[in-house]
């Protein structure tokens, strides 16, 4: 049976990730707590993939998963997914709102409520709780009055009611995760794709960083993420996480790569993959196949044999 | 009596950041709970500057923090501090590690132990706290056992007794903490200076952000973050967070920002503040103040008056 | 009484770009035999201003004119002047095309005509002259029949009679000329002008001459000529001619050139002018000088008093 | 029998460069008497390839060889050779300096001699001739004192003394000149060889210069020669002639070449060929031939199979 790892437990929003993957519908879940312990199922082959947040989360910063896909050996991102995250405050079946006196919660899930807290529960007292869903689970059993929880929370405890939905200060928060694996067979190009590079720069001097930049821009290849990472074996040297558009089997972005790995000395493929938006790349003219065909076309009549490379 | 915001309670890594700072000793000291309520309290001029974790935090991520500061009007960044991140095994006296079977732990700390656990405590039960220094503190009132604190817990709570140190998988971690004020008075250039920005690009074309880092690079000055955030108002628009090496002073930051001015819809000062580590800027000749100041003399010679800049 | 010189002798296509020159109306004109010798006379005083060739001439390349401006002291082009090129065969009266065995030409004028001559005068005999002008002012004493000489060669000799004109192979020519002086006055800006520059480049790495380029991309500046010449000191090391477009006075070309200045061992000014093609620059909204302004206004804000610059 | 151009006569620097190349030594030698005829013998087949001054010549400018091949169809450079450009001054035997009232001189020579005529002969009065070698050549028919002709005169004109040598104003100028044909098989790569290219810019944007030179630096590509000349078709166009370290089978100059095909509209390849003066490319790790074939078989592995290019 196919083993797919997530951030646990059940009904936390790395699992309502995991639910758009067609391949994990009725596989084997485990649920994991940390990011390293996500990608250790995956290394250890105990799980076939494994589903993180990879930016915006509430359930672990993005940079400690880019840290460990950094580390973590030949790790490869499937797919990329959208979900959007809110809270909802659930209650006991009976529970007023006046009758709130405490609230369970994950403490940065409690901090993101603290507008809609201060002002419909402002003497409520926190009870921190170990995840968005052990806070809810556990109602009817500790002296919390009431759970901020997720909103799929009513899925895995069905007893709940739900006495607010979109408590969140922010209503539109959304949070990337990934699905990274082992296998390196590359997702068919879709023409909306992304790839993901983690790349090291040979030292800090300005240059090297526009050095690095230029063999995106030379090739007319976008960035949607760029991040500068301290790589920590000595001060002033950095490793950049780095997001493009476009597909590794794109002529643009193969040569971009070409060039960054002769400038750096370490490049990581995190994979290319389908983009969850779905946007299309905007790719001019002089970056299209069809002009890296063009060119090598004649390049190779002028060197009138097939060129060495 | 002054007044300084912190991420609380007290005993915290972030108390441990303020400790640094002059000013806050013998100061009147507010914890708060997040990273906009600590800007809040500048905002409001309840307190006169915010502590606040920038980088690498287990007590907030980076995110939130670049975020909350890209939006809260005038924050300037006045210092910058470094506090060694590490975890201590607290419990009440006379208790051994073979008597527990209950840990307190604010969820991020547990998991930033999970091999130390793994190893010495393989079959504790992780009882969820809101912070490192409530679940010290409360140890005496709950169920637990032995609790996951900060190296200074004993500071606070007097009674404990620390069963062992250094408890954190990763035994190297820093947190970069800033003190954030509202007070536009630049501190003195140093020489090791750092300068931190938030710059908006126009638009999600390959050459923007090229052209933003050139802005940099043709002025020699070498960047020690950067980080792209979705603006949030649609797709594909980021601003980038920066910490610049050099102070707004130095003549080859100041020309780097009037650069940026120009190519940017939006730039954020967030300040020019000595550099924690005490490093030194490298420059090169040609972007030393004298190498700026000879061109301006020969220019002014050329257009044969004071130029009209 | 005021004195110009001009590469003669009277009716060479430079009078006829001196003859552009309203201050050159009725003064004195000296006519001299080299660009280095037009140079002397301004350099010793002799002449208030020279008019030379500097691009696409039939009297005298534009290196060796190039290579004088890098050489001889103070220079400063003051305007600019094209003149269109071409040749007419001229005889003594009652000469018809039947009658001409032998053609006065100057060597590369004869060289410009040679289409038609190898058309209409296949037979005709070279005679090489030392100037288009003298090799038809000499016609009645000397055994030419014919003459290749200026269109306005009929107002210096009168006695001629004109057999064809516009007989270069080439009937578009166009050269450009400059009046040079040692007058430091700057030209008032037209929003059409030209600024003229020798710039050494520091060594021959790959990438010095881009860091060049960078201070006229990021401030906007466009090249109209750019030129590679080896300095001949030693190998490999180059000055560059440039003419950008704007004047000294743009926000936008000072900026450069503080840039310039910086990067580079050795800037010399030739000189902001008017374009002698009147076409204005177009210069997108972040660089025009209400760009540049705003930016130091922005600056000068945050560090509080009029900066240091 | 092989037939070679030269720009003649018989004597010239021209032909000095031409007894560089061991194909022409008893080949049949063509004296044409300008660049376009060259090249026009070399297109009809009359010669195999013709020896024309391309750089700093006194026998034709640069602009009109550069010029020439920019609309010459399939030209290429087969070598380059350098010829030490200096003048000797030749008499009848038996005429002393004292007797020289006269001085037969192409126009150009004559003014590369002006300051040794100013010194040694103030007097003297300049007779145009055709060229270096007829104005000795003629030197008995003629009313002329004295010639001013090249080095190698003796060899031509047996009968002649010479009266002075190196009575050029720069003691030290070459003239680089090279050979042309159509053969388009491409000379062996010697580690120390030189390419040239014409390349058209799409438009004139400050940019657009910038985008191509780019091409060049991010694979270490260095120039040697670059030279705007307008294209002629309307303002603001221009091509640039570029003479790049490295031959078309360097990797780097392959793949900097496929990057100038793709941003330019029209790139002609003039010829890789060994460089005159031996001098080798000094090339940094990151961009030797190794460098970019580890970069292939890296992205070769990563995309699991032979990639599509």
């Amino acid at each position: 049976m196919r083993t797919f790892a997530y951030l646990g437990p059940s009904g936390t929003f790395t699992e309502t990730a995991l639910d758009q993957v067609p391949e994990a519908q009725g596989a084997n879940r485990i649920p994991v707590a940390t990011v390293h312990e996500a990608l250790d199922t995956v290394v250890s082959g105990e799980a076939e993939a494994a589903m993180i947040a990879i930016e915006n989360s509430i359930e672990g910063g993005v940079t400690s998963a880019q840290d460990a896909l950094a580390t973590a050996p030949g790790m490869r991102i499937r797919s990329e997914h959208l979900v959007s995250v809110n809270f909802s405050l659930v209650v006991s079946p009976g529970t007023t709102l006046a009758d709130v006196e405490t609230v369970a919660a994950h403490p940065v899930a409690y901090a993101q409520c603290a507008k809609w807290m201060a002002e419909h529960l402002p003497k409520a007292v926190h009870l921190p709780a170990a995840s968005n869903v052990s806070a809810a689970r556990d109602l009817g059993s500790s002296v919390a009055h009431a759970a901020i929880s997720t909103p799929r929370i009513t899925e895995v405890v069905e007893s709940l009611e739900v006495l607010a939905t979109g408590i969140a200060d922010s209503s539109e928060a959304q949070t990337r995760f990934v699905l990274v694996s082992r296998d390196t067979t590359l997702p068919a190009q879709t023409g909306a794709d992304k790839t993901s590079l983690i790349v090291e720069l040979p030292n800090d001097r300005a240059g090297s960083l526009l050095d690095m930049l230029e063999q995106f821009a030379t090739r007319g290849v976008n960035l949607s993420l760029i991040q500068s990472r301290p790589i920590g074996d000595r001060l002033g040297r950095y490793r950049f996480v780095i997001d493009l558009e476009g597909h590794i089997r794109d002529e643009r972005v193969a040569a971009a790569m070409l060039g960054l790995k002769r400038v750096s000395p370490r490049v990581m493929f995190l994979g290319s993959y389908p983009r969850a938006d779905g946007q299309r790349a905007v790719v001019a003219d002089r970056f299209s196949d069809e002009s890296f065909t063009d060119a090598r076309d004649w390049l190779r009549e002028i060197v009138s044999e097939a060129p060495a490379r």
